[in-house]
């Protein structure tokens, strides 16, 4: 619900995205404080004719009902991870490049503002838009607000072709590799470790594990055109008891992004396969979303904003859309590398390039 | 300081070691709370005339001062690991064999009660001798009831031989190997994990380490007639930032149990020479202890005593007084396995055979 109009911070739609992106970064907006921006998004929409405002939690949906042949949604998340003495957001100029400095910039709040803008000034645009600003992205996937919404609402994810707004350089990338992360477990026997002979070290079986690792060759994998490189890692070990034990147990924690040519229990029996002989235990899988690139929409949206599609590296909600049969790529201002860094920042020419593109793909080419 | 005369359990001497045993695992001594058992010994021995005794935190010195020509320091630790269910005692009986069951009653409460009889016993021994009976035993060196001691009282370690009542199944056990904990580091470069290729693995560069660790054959070395095993194991890992991110660092915590040919110097340098190219740092660092069975006394003991000395693996405070050049061996009740062990048990039989093993060869053999 919104705040009382005391609390309620006024966006002003009116000025650049720059601007705009600049006025949603200063309302801070951290995963589980998103209410003060939610607020503010609803009330500046309301007021427009040609948009149909829905609110679920902190998220909200403003979506157009012209009768046409085609729908897309255009989704971007409000919320951010958490500051680190990085706002309120301020201009800097690094090698003749002017940039906004602040969390939120890059991941993704300069993409929210540039969707915001052109969804009160597209008042005839050549396809219906449902636009979704939500909350609790950049925590656990079972918060997350877009995947709340389809349970709430899935009539409102029905669409042609979905573009989120997450950060690419204002690239086109497509579809994103799915992710798996599995524990793989050595088991030992304790003893004292001034008698080693009589326990079996859990650790040292875990070297095989590591070698593992260590010489695996991660592939390179051309999906309907884009070539998406994979990476099997071990994000975290584990293992002791004390310091004269010798310890029973050894985990390692692997992380596998797979391209989304495998699905994720195709991706689970990869793992499984290659760790035969340990105990190997799956804590989080995710599927990819394949680019989607072949759809008419897509081709089109290619043409009109032009450049070459790249693959997305990092999984995103784009998945969500893939699994429901909706094309969906990833297309938003911002260093993806300046996302979550202590000094994220983007390129003011990328909002404005972004906001172009979109506009000229919305505004005209698919009528 | 002896607490008020309200708390004070009296300990009964005149029993059997066996029940002087139990009486003094029902006081319970887990490390840090030894003043109740430190004060129901000091309060047993004072009415002893053959005995000078000293008291030091919860240390209790106990000294004959006949004027014999050779001196002999007995000592034991009267703290234990902590509690887990295991108190009161109980008397069990497995496979035929008698067990007084329940902690502290193998490390070293049998021990110290063997000691505490024959101290107030051996009213004219063939030898001088220092009872010592200490604190803080289990836990931080730098606690250690007889480490501080040392400091406070230098005067009270003087002697030829020395003997520590640590479980060794009633035999004589020579020296104690060394001990040294090492940490090996790996540094890397974090990175999203969706990107791998922008970082680097720490926990992936640790490959080698445990590869090491696992394919080492430890030495066994003779030293004066005994054979030390050797041991060098992880007893620790970690490594990891988050479930998405490339480690920056990874941690092996070594440890390494020299046979006494050695000094904890030239044990460094050999883990420093095992893992060049890694970045080490000693975490602890003990020197082993020699047998120094060749000492006539230790002959002499040896002779009493009978059956064949063993080499001690784990490290004791023997180290201390071999350090200052008093030859110490380990002898006393239990089997050393089932230190700290939630089933700790002595075999009573080896409470009286130890007791006969001491009083022969103190009463008689030496004067």
């Amino acid at each position: 619900m919104p705040s009382t109009a005391s609390k309620l911070v006024s966006l002003n739609l009116a000025g650049s995205s720059i601007d705009l992106t600049r006025q949603i970064c200063d309302i801070e907006s951290v995963s589980g404080n998103e209410t003060a921006l939610a607020d503010a998004i609803e009330q500046a929409l309301v007021g427009y004719a040609h948009l149909e405002i829905i609110r679920d939690g902190d998220t909200v949906v403003a979506r157009t009902n012209l009768g046409r042949a085609q729908r897309v949604v255009i989704a971007g998340h409000i919320d951010t991870v958490p500051l680190n003495e990085n706002l309120p957001t301020r201009f800097e100029t690094i090698d003749g490049v002017e940039y906004l400095w602040g969390r939120g910039t890059v991941d993704m709040k300069a993409g929210v503002a540039v969707q915001l803008k052109l969804a009160v000034e597209l008042t005839e645009p050549g396809v219906d838009i449902t636009w979704m600003w939500y909350d609790h992205e950049e925590v656990s996937g079972d918060l997350n607000g877009l995947g709340r919404l389809a349970g709430n609402r899935p009539d409102l994810f029905a669409g042609d072709f979905a573009i989120l707004g997450e950060p690419t350089n204002s690239r086109v990338e497509g579809g994103c590799n799915g992710n798996l992360r599995v524990d793989v477990r050595t088991v030992g026997l304790r003893a004292h470790s001034a008698r080693a002979w009589v326990g079996e070290n859990a650790i040292h079986k875990a070297a095989p594990i590591l070698g593992l690792l260590a010489a695996y060759q991660p592939r390179e994998v051309e999906v309907e055109g884009l070539v998406y490189r994979e990476g099997l890692n071990a994000v975290g070990i584990s293992g002791g008891v004390a310091g004269n034990v010798i310890p029973d147990e050894c985990i390692v924690h692997v992380n596998y992004r797979f391209a989304p040519s495998r699905n994720a229990d195709e991706a689970e029996a990869h793992v499984r396969e290659l760790f035969a002989g340990f105990d190997v235990v799956v804590v989080d899988k995710a599927e990819g979303a394949r680019p989607g690139l072949n759809a008419p929409l897509a081709q089109q949206f290619l043409a009109a904003v032009g450049g070459e599609p790249m693959p997305k590296y990092g999984w995103t909600d784009v998945a969500r859309f893939s699994a429901l049969g909706v094309p969906a790529v990833n297309y938003g201002p911002g260093d993806p590398l300046k996302a979550h860094a202590d000094d994220e920042r983007v390129a003011v020419e990328q909002i404005t390039d972004c906001e172009d593109g979109l506009r000229s793909w919305l505004a005209a080419s698919t009528r």
